[in-house]
């Protein structure tokens, strides 16, 4: 395979030019970061987990006809995606406080909201994803009010089926972010989950224990983050090693 | 705890009068029937997997917010439910072409469908439960207009839910049946999922082998249906032997 263009290079993932017109290889980095960068590791092996865990929410959702950007897995570290153009939103649903909401609010951590609670943050590292209100969004213009009522739709159905998968295997679903981004059909716009699902997007607490398994234990020093993003996989009976290992451990960057 | 009055006898459970007002006790019978009753057996266990399986399921849905009868398990075979007025319909919703529909219209069982497709079937034994269009159930009144939105609504919400934790432990959820009860909290009427959530109401199939793990065990005599019961429960870590034993194996029936 030829070396192939560098289209973008966040925090956990690459971009690269794809096969295609109108698709993207996303690499999967071993970088955990935290608090908008500020605190910064390698986790090895956390890109694999996340790529495989990420092909098994995302196929979940095809199954259940939720449009997203995922078409194929393409090795241990990359899948092939649809190139979608990004709401500029981090679309959060949380069932349970915690994290920053928690904090804003003085609330305990675990706490059963009233309802799944929706909110948005404006995707800008420099302003470190600041929390917006709806009307932000629409006035300058991020994302229609029907855009958002779709999304608030959307991001309500992967909560429903997200919920299910763990609760199923023993995880609480306390909360998890998504991002948006718009496909073009012909003339027809349609808003397709985008980025990934993973540990690193969730918080997963086990149900009996209470044991965090998701980025969280990075956050806060708790211990192997690899562990538990395993445990994650291992309860979901997917496994990180089979497929394809034409790999590429080093990405494919010219620049 | 005093004998309690019989309510109503159905093909697989017994519904008896509750403690307070408002609530029914829900009794599952080993009894498994199919074909409108022509065929019929007593499978022992059954009546236990699903009262522990429905409180699992019921529970799943109570933590998303989706309104449904479910109060607690009593014990092996009871659970405490909310007395609700049935609408009588049987609301399927059908990811996978198999059973009835497979056979209408001539499709091969498994086929994907293009989307998630509901329908509805008049609850009447005599009439063996014909399929019903929605015209017909506005027009006798079964439910209203918006009711009928409602309850698509809410089939739709448990699909997402219930495929998730399916899929998590490597199950398809080709189909479900649920039935919807109507509570008053005052004078506001709320639509609530009613009934059970059980293999005796879903089509499960291992997603690698293809292997049916539920009724159709039975009505297609693929072995033993407590077995496959057994490994749905295994699976989602439903351990059908703790809890009170103060049990009920005979039912507390004064008629």
């Amino acid at each position: 395979m030829a070396r192939r263009k560098k289209i973008y290079e966040g925090k956990a993932k690459t971009l690269y030019e794809g096969p295609e017109p109108g698709t993207l290889v996303q690499y999967f980095k071993d970088d955990a970061t935290a608090f908008n960068a500020q605190k910064h590791a390698t986790i090895e092996g956390k890109g694999v987990l996340n790529n495989r865990l990420s092909e098994f929410f995302m196929n979940g959702l095809t199954a259940l006809g939720i449009p997203n950007h995922f078409i194929k897995r393409l090795n241990m570290r990359e899948q092939l995606i649809r190139q979608c153009e990004i709401v500029p939103l981090e679309v959060i649903v949380r069932n349970y406080a915690a994290g920053s909401m928690a904090k804003r609010l003085g609330l305990e951590e675990g706490m059963r909201l009233p309802r799944p609670i929706i909110e948005f943050s404006y995707k800008d590292d420099a302003l470190g994803d600041p929390l917006v209100p709806e009307e932000y969004i629409i006035a300058f213009g991020w994302a229609s009010q029907q855009d958002l009522d779709d999304i608030v739709a959307l991001a309500l159905r992967v909560n429903d089926y997200l919920s299910g998968v763990m609760y199923g295997v023993g995880i609480r679903l306390v909360d998890f972010k998504i991002e948006i981004g718009r496909v073009w059909d012909g003339d027809y716009m349609r808003l397709i989950v985008a980025d990934e699902i993973s540990p690193d997007s969730c918080r997963l607490w086990d149900i009996e224990s209470g044991q965090k398994l998701d980025k969280d234990v990075f956050r806060r020093d708790l211990g192997s983050l690899t562990d538990a993003y395993t445990e994650v996989a291992r309860r979901l009976g997917v496994l990180p090693t089979n497929g394809p290992i034409e790999d590429t451990d080093t990405p494919k960057i010219i620049n």
